[in-house]
C-alpha cells in the first residue's frame, strides 16, 4: 500500500513526460506549457488508491489516471477562457499566453488523448470506464454551464447551489475513485460507495474552499482572502447568509453586493459572523466529511486497507471542531 | 444497395432526433439550435455507404455515423468561435446566439456525446473504432491550428496547404469510410484503399470549392462568389499563382492583396486566368478525382457493390473537361 504523497510524486513523475508531438508546435508549444504549470494531481492519484484499496495497482490505472488529469486540464484551459482569467498558479493562462483560439484548439486536442489513454486499457473494462467517463464529463460541462448562469442570477438557492458543485467539481472526484475501483476488480457496491465518498469528499472540499477564501489565514491558504466577496461570487457562505439572515442584514448584504468600497470584505465578513455563517460552514464541511468517511467504512474490505484513503481525506479536508 | 440520396433521407431523420437531456436548457437549446440547422450529412453517410460495400448496414454503422455527424458539429461550433463567423447555412453561429462561453462547452459536450455513440457499439470492433476516430480528431484539430497559421503568414507553399487541408478537411472524410469499412467486416487493405479515396475526395472537393468560390456561377454555386480574394485567402488558386505567375503578375497580386479596391476581385481573377490557375485547378481537381476513383477501383469485391460510391463520387466532384 502506499499514501498519497508517495503516489503523487510517482504519478507526478511519469505525467511530465511528453503527451503530444513536436509538431504543429503552434498547438503543442501550449498544452506543453499548460501541462507544465503542475498541480497536485489530486484526481488521478484518488483513482490508483481507490484500485489499491482492494488490489496491487494495474498498469490500466495508470492510463485511467492519466486520462483523467488530461480531462481536468482540458476543463481548466476552457474555463480559463471562459471566466477570462489572466492567470492560472501565478503563471499566465494558457489563452492569456497563446491566444483563444489555440486555447480552445489545445483543450479540445486534450480531451481527444484523455481518451486516448482510456483506449489503452484491457477490453473487458473499456465499455464501463468510457461509459462513467462520458457521464462525468458531461456533468462537468453542465455544472460549469449552470456556474454562469448563476452568475446571473439574483438569487441561488442553497440546493441548486449544491447540485451545481457536485458537477462541476464533485463528480469527477468521486468518478476517479469510481473508475480505480473498477479496474481494482472490486463489487458495484464497493464501486458506489466509493463513488458517494467522493462526491461528499468533494463537496466538504468545496464548503472549505468557500471558507478559507473568507475565513482562512493568507499565510496558510497560500492565496489572498476576501475573492470571493469581492467579486460578489456566490459561495456556500454567501447563498446560506442571504437565506438565514435577517431582513436588515440582507439589506445591508445585498447593498455591500452592490458597492466596491475599501471595507466590503469587512463589512461582508462581518454580517457573515453576525448570522455566523462562519460556524455553519465548518459545520456543512464536517457533515459532508462525516458522510464521506461513513461511505468509506462501509465498504468490505479490511480496515487495514482504507488507512491511505482515510488520511489523504484529512489532508485535504483538515476537521474543524 | 442504397445510394447516397436513399441513406441520407434515412440517416437525416434518425439524426433530427434529440441527442441531449432538456436540463440545463441554457446548454442544451443550444446543442438542438445548432444541430437544427442541418446539412447534407455526408460523412455520416459515406460511412454507412462504406459499410454497405461489404455487407448489409449493421447497427454499429448508425452508431459510428451518428458520432461522426456529432464530431463534425463540434467542428464548427468551435471553427466559428475562433473564425468568429457570424452565420452558419444563413443563421446566426452559435455563439452569435448564445454567447461564446456557451458555445465553447456546446462543443465540448457534443464531442463527449460523439464517444457515447461509439461505445455503444460491439466490443470487438471498439478500440479499433475509437484509435482511428481519435487519430483523425487530433489531425482536424492540428489542420485548424495550421489553417490559423497559415492566415498569419505571407508564404505557404502548395505542399504545406495540401498537408493543412488533408488534416483539416480530407482526414474525417477518409476516417469515416474506414470506419464504415471496419464495421463491413473487409480486409485491411480494402479498409485502407477506402482512405485513400476519402482522401483523394476530400483534396478534389476542396480545390472544387477554392475554384468554385473564385469562378463558380453564384447561381449553381448557391452563394456568392468571391468571398475568398476578398479576405486574402490563401486557396490552391492564390497559392499556385504566386508560385507560378511572372515576376510582374507577382507584383500586381501582391499589390491587390493589400487593397479593398471596389474591382479586387475583378483584377484578381484577371491575373488567374492569365497564368491559367483556372485551368491548373481543373486539372488538379480531375487528377485527385481520377486518384480517389482508381483507389476505389482497386478494391476487392465485385464492381456492382462499387455503384452507390462512384455515384456519390460524382455527384461531390463533377468533373471537368
Amino acid at each position: 500500500m502506499h499514501s498519497f504523497e508517495e503516489l503523487s510524486a510517482v504519478f507526478s513523475g511519469k505525467f511530465s513526460e511528453r503527451h503530444f508531438p513536436n509538431e504543429p508546435s503552434s498547438l503543442y508549444n501550449s498544452t506543453e506549457y499548460f501541462l507544465g504549470l503542475g498541480g497536485k494531481r489530486i484526481r488521478p492519484v484518488l483513482c490508483l488508491m481507490a484500485n489499491e484499496l482492494f488490489d496491487e495497482i494495474h498498469a490500466d490505472a495508470w492510463q485511467v489516471a492519466t486520462a483523467i488529469e488530461l480531462f481536468h486540464n482540458f476543463t481548466l484551459i476552457h474555463d480559463d477562457i471562459m471566466d477570462r482569467a489572466p492567470l492560472r498558479r501565478g503563471m499566465e493562462t494558457l489563452h492569456q499566453k497563446f491566444g483563444e483560439s489555440t486555447a480552445l484548439l489545445a483543450g479540445d486536442v486534450m480531451l481527444v488523448k484523455a481518451y486516448d489513454y482510456l483506449n489503452n486499457i484491457q477490453s473487458s473494462h473499456l465499455k464501463n470506464i468510457i461509459h462513467l467517463f462520458n457521464k462525468t464529463a458531461t456533468e462537468v460541462c453542465e455544472g460549469q454551464q449552470l456556474d454562469m448562469d448563476f452568475e446571473k442570477k439574483k438569487v441561488v438557492s442553497l440546493n441548486d447551489y449544491l447540485r451545481m458543485i457536485e458537477l462541476k467539481t464533485s463528480a469527477l472526484l468521486a468518478a476517479s475513485l469510481k473508475m480505480g475501483s473498477i479496474i481494482g476488480g472490486t463489487t458495484i457496491r464497493n464501486q458506489n460507495l466509493l463513488y458517494e465518498f467522493g462526491k461528499k469528499l468533494g463537496n466538504a472540499f468545496q464548503v472549505q474552499d468557500d471558507y478559507l477564501d473568507a475565513f482562512g489565514d493568507p499565510k496558510k491558504f497560500g492565496k489572498q482572502t476576501g475573492g470571493d466577496i469581492r467579486s460578489n461570487k456566490k459561495t456556500f457562505l454567501l447563498i446560506h447568509a442571504l437565506e438565514t439572515c435577517t431582513a436588515a442584514q440582507k439589506k445591508e448584504l445585498l447593498h455591500q453586493l452592490k458597492t466596491n468600497a475599501e471595507d466590503k470584505t469587512e463589512k461582508v465578513l462581518s454580517i457573515f459572523r453576525d448570522c455566523k455563517v462562519d460556524e455553519w460552514a465548518l459545520y456543512l464541511k464536517n457533515k459532508f466529511l462525516d458522510e464521506a468517511l461513513s461511505h468509506l467504512d462501509e465498504i468490505a474490505v479490511v480496515e487495514k486497507r482504507k488507512e491511505p484513503l482515510q488520511a489523504v481525506t484529512h489532508f485535504l479536508v483538515q476537521r474543524d471542531y
